[in-house]
């Protein structure tokens, strides 16, 4: 079997992924600089010249690290030598948010991304991310034990991001970086400060050595598959949420759940609507885990006269005249 | 914060899972002579005295090792030692079989298991797996990469049989055998030829060191939830074939699954749709992967005329007529 050239690999899952954007469209490549995402710019800018596309390119600058802006110069200068056009580099503040430094920088990152889209009327924008970092991702999400959306991995495509090397290898996409081009590597990705370089450069290795070198590929399935369930789910529970609410009441109030309808939902969409409630009501979801959601269910299925589940951002579930109320603790 | 002793957890955790079975009813435990079913069953002995259950034990001798008979009958005295009545030594030939040494023992044990529920009576036969056993089976599942049921875990409970200490973890376990009580300790289970061993002993130290001390609650959490949500999915998916089949028709020609109506349903309800139409009609489930439902899904929803797709056991899937169609390959 002849492997195809990784810059043809590459090419075609760009042009494949962008195969509905209409002729004369724009779409815009988020570059680091890094390799992988120096890999996509190279990829988008062949690929657009010959589909008629206006491609462009936004290096965002973090200033988390010394000399991060002349690092965006040098990366927004190699962005047009490959024909990209426009290029810009912005510089966002990560330094300041309720997040930590990791959250806020993406956070700002996103923000910065949006604001270049609107600008250039950008209909997608594209993600460097590899199969062997959704693998990484979804290890992430499996550690914080918090079941199906949290080993979903990054999606395809969300709204205008789309991430066309998400079925590639790191390796592949490397390979395919155009000679005399030189990627950055960002000194984050080596320092085991950060969960995501340990699960990098330690966890996964171990992994492919233990239980054989398809590990990523399975994880990145396990992702897709996951996800899939996870997004049929979390329908389902959408709905049965909007038919036992009241939205003629307002929020704390209209969330009165019935117990006997809750009691016939399969436990899968029940604990879903427990959670969706429990937000809705102001518990905040970054808080709100699995255990609470569960102790939440057990007010339903296990009711022998509980006093009531405190749950995060000052909330209180209770149960009483056959209904769950979702109320502020006093 | 005082921790409860590892012997009263360990008999809280026996106790709660037999709060169902009638006062005078029979229990079993199946117990290799290892720590963890050692620890088992004197709890069991334990708790079933004291709620006037009738408890017995089943030391099952799969002969894969030298002496392997003579450690059945060693195991088979303490459990008598500890007050079980009955206790039974069944020795099973795990030599032949289709499925490879560890598939053929294990269809072997629970053949040996039920049969002996049946001479007792038995309303349950409880299993030692513990929480390690569990974050173990979700990183195997993890590895082979097909998805929400394998990563689902061992459930608490499936027919007769119970698993009470799925909750506890290996060393709680171990910490709560009698003193007195000599365990043996199963040379497969530091055999580096195993995938288990070698997920015990090299992969998860691994992920515990990167990833926080949580990491082997957190794989068990996550088999509990994404159970859940396999059992939603698998019993919406049966529920859709039963809509599609004609019963009126022999298997073959009755695996006529009208494209329209496929098309409507969750892709995660759809992928287990087609995964049991094809199993029904006759692919091995063992050798179908998720790669194969896959490319029988795309003659649903990417229609461009395929000739059809070949699937294990010499099946294929053709789409005519509106309808996917499973027949044998000529």
């Amino acid at each position: 079997m002849t492997m195809p050239h990784p810059h043809l690999e590459v090419r075609r899952a760009v042009r494949a992924e962008l195969a509905d954007v209409p002729p004369d469209g724009a779409v815009l490549v988020a570059c680091s600089g890094g390799a992988d995402s120096l890999s996509l710019a190279a990829a988008l800018a062949w690929v657009a010249e010959r589909a008629g596309l206006r491609a462009g390119g936004v290096c965002v600058d973090h200033g988390l690290q010394t000399r991060s802006a002349e690092r965006a110069r040098t990366t927004a200068a190699t962005l047009a030598a490959l024909g990209l056009d426009p290029v810009e580099t912005v510089h966002v503040d990560a330094s300041n948010g309720p997040r930590g430094p990791e959250g806020n920088a993406r956070t700002a990152r996103y923000g910065a991304l949006d604001a270049a889209a609107e600008r250039h009327q950008a209909a997608a924008v594209l993600l460097g991310h590899t199969r062997d970092d959704q693998a990484e991702t979804v290890l992430l999400g499996l550690a914080r034990g918090s079941g199906g959306r949290s080993l979903a991995g990054m999606p395809r495509r969300s709204g205008r991001y789309r991430r066309p090397l998400l079925d590639l290898g790191r390796e592949t996409v490397r390979a395919a970086l155009p000679a005399g081009l030189t990627a950055w590597d960002d000194p984050h990705n080596a320092d085991p400060a950060y969960a995501r370089a340990r699960v990098r450069h330690r966890v996964l290795p171990v992994l492919e050595a233990e239980l054989g070198p398809g590990v990523a590929d399975a994880l990145a399935r396990t992702a897709e598959l996951v996800r899939a369930d996870a997004d049929a789910l979390d329908a389902q529970a959408a709905e049965a949420l909007a038919a036992v609410i009241d939205t003629e009441l307002p929020p704390l109030e209209g969330y009165q759940l019935p117990v006997d309808h809750l009691a016939k939902l399969p436990r899968a969409v029940r604990w879903r609507v427990l959670r969706r409630a429990a937000v809705a009501a102001g518990s905040p979801a970054t808080d709100l885990t699995a255990a609470h959601v569960l102790a939440v269910d057990a007010l339903v299925t296990e009711w022998r006269g509980q006093v009531g589940i405190d749950l995060p951002g000052g909330l209180r579930a209770v149960r009483h005249d056959g209904a769950l109320h979702f109320s502020t603790r006093r």
